[in-house]
């Protein structure tokens, strides 16, 4: 049999049943699993992957990247000439607006994140604002639009995928057109031959397959600005836009984990609890941690950075009070003063859950689980 | 708000809405997504991924992989070791045995897979015949039995991942031990340092992580032969085990998708179709393609081979006789004579349902979209 699309393909469901339209983006989509927050850098094929349409099939030697609009001087930049221009390599941490959605009810009708959408990256390309500059962008700027080359149907509308940042916004010092990942060319499903990378932002932000960079002098108004990505309030009021990564803090599961329910397993006695931490704010200045579901909660150590826009590890000596179930929690707070919600305001869309993760361990007192 | 747990664990549903741990599972292992097989290769990152329990963290300095057992000289090899002796490097298509699992219905509370638990690397290691041969399997050897580094619960029961093959099936040919996946030291998530790569078998029998190799007595009677991988009757009755792939093809989803429903909308004129097809149990020779939701078949061209363990490509060019939906599928038939089927037999717990995928196709009469 076929499953039948009998749920409603967009909308609002009030059940932790997850529809067929949903199954079919976590199918192709992926977080990263959690046991994968050991890796400072994550590997490749690890990291997560959110695809609006398909992964188009790029040609890298054909390729030009086209910067025009309200430009002095339109651009046309092969991977060449991209790849001669300076070039600077940051690790970076990259989260889904949408991480967290399936945990909202009623829950928007999308791709139902748990927490596990992220991932740093190493990345290396050319910085964008020099060349900005090289183009000249004419006065009245109000915005550049970054085009991939992603072509689909999203609530009726056919596009190409676009987003836009502010002239300031693109001038950032650390914002890169990227053609390499953890040192090597970029895979298919994250952006090759070139895509955007605008540390300390959502990932919708960073432009896959980056085709063409418009400076126009009307703010940008396309479907990834309107229709997605704002926090829209119940009756489909617009609100604010999505834009920097709110705190947020995982933790890697103790233990061994069972197959279905991903309930965790630990044997008595201490156990070092670790994870990592990250804001597009400002970085991470405080880890705090519960092992009683969100009721108390103690410092955790923080290591030390390993870059400016990536997260921040922490780690946690666990004295299990007594066998039984246990419910751990972390939360982070950055130097701007942010600090993560043990319950984050709910949305329309379902952006931005930041609402602690909760890790149910059961605690034994016959000999320990031999991994990890 | 947390998911509450409030469907069952394990056992049957009869409803096309997932639960929340099927959720659980989709959301850290994921499909290939069907574009993907445009490339003979599976770029890392898009091959299929099932895992468990965690991704083991492994140090390769200290990693010894342990043969032992009903053998005449244990060993004990260090990666040097193994890199050191004869490599091959070889292209192998693998699939989950529970591929088109959540497409059965009644289904099987488990990794809800669709079509896309597929992908083909090109894996490097050393064959393990001639290092059984070394080891010296003793008389009365039952079964050689691989074991991974990766430990958890299922089924109530604690357990390292472990599989087996008769000791003829583990003297085959082309069965490595693999160090590198498309040239690269194997990622994590594909079961760095070493796995098994046993070429035709669903991708269970390719232990991850693999650690030791013991060559026992009697028939073993694990978890994972016993409780999982056979083709269960509808009240519990074991049934055959599942060994090799049966036969599937599968198809690059034309035109251009729509984000959630991943309908596909192509503009008027020719549309060559392509695709690629397995089985492991012999070559392909035959795929056929239906663009009338299966009622008449037409048959595919192939593209030669890319190796003898590996997917077929194969093309067919589509003249939509109308605008309008189409409903597109493609079968595959081997040199053993299996066909694929139309509507796969019912198992209990979802295993290899290679019933033909359907591609719900809309044409316009307007301008073709653009990509692909």
């Amino acid at each position: 049999m076929e499953i039948a699309g009998s749920a409603p393909a967009s909308g609002l469901v009030d059940t932790a049943a997850i529809t067929p339209e949903e199954l079919g983006l976590a199918a192709r989509n992926h977080g990263m699993p959690l046991e994968a927050l050991r890796y400072p850098i994550t590997p490749v094929g690890l990291h997560y992957l959110l695809i609006h349409y398909d992964i188009p099939a790029m040609d890298p030697a054909s390729f030009r990247l086209e910067v025009g609009g309200r430009v002095e001087r339109p651009l046309r930049l092969s991977l060449d000439d991209l790849r001669a221009r300076p070039q600077v390599t940051l690790p970076v941490t990259m989260e889904c607006a949408g991480n967290g959605r399936a945990r909202f009810s009623p829950r928007w009708i999308s791709q139902p994140w748990l927490t596990e959408a992220v991932g740093t990256g190493e990345w290396t390309g050319t910085p964008l604002a020099p060349l900005l500059r090289e183009a000249g962008m004419l006065d009245g700027a109000a915005d550049v639009v970054f085009t991939g080359a992603d072509r689909g149907v999203e609530g009726g509308v056919t596009q190409d995928y676009q987003r836009a940042l502010t002239p300031a916004e693109a001038m950032g010092d650390d914002v890169l057109l990227a053609h390499a990942l953890n040192g090597a060319p970029l895979p298919p499903q994250h952006g090759f031959p070139l895509r955007l990378v605008v540390p300390g932002w959502y990932g919708m932000t960073n432009v896959k397959w980056l085709a063409r960079i418009d400076v126009v002098d009307e703010p940008f108004a396309g479907f990834q600005h309107t229709s997605g990505y704002r926090r829209f309030a119940a009756d489909g009021t617009p609100g604010e836009p999505v834009t920097r990564m709110d705190p947020r803090s995982l933790m890697v599961p103790p233990g061994i984990p069972d197959f279905m329910t991903r309930e965790r397993f630990v044997g008595p006695g201490p156990c070092r609890l670790e994870g990592r931490a990250w804001s597009g704010w400002a970085p991470v200045v405080r880890v705090e941690v519960s092992v009683d579901g969100g009721h108390a909660w103690a410092e955790a150590e923080l290591d030390p950075p390993i870059g400016p826009r990536a997260w921040r590890g922490w780690s946690f000596l666990w004295e299990p009070s007594a066998t039984g179930r246990h419910e751990l929690c972390s939360r982070a707070t950055d130097a701007a003063g942010n600090v993560q919600p043990v319950t984050a305001d709910w949305n329309l869309k379902g952006y931005a859950n930041t609402s602690v993760e909760r890790i149910a361990v059961s605690v034994g007192d016959g000999p320990a689980p031999a991994h990890p």
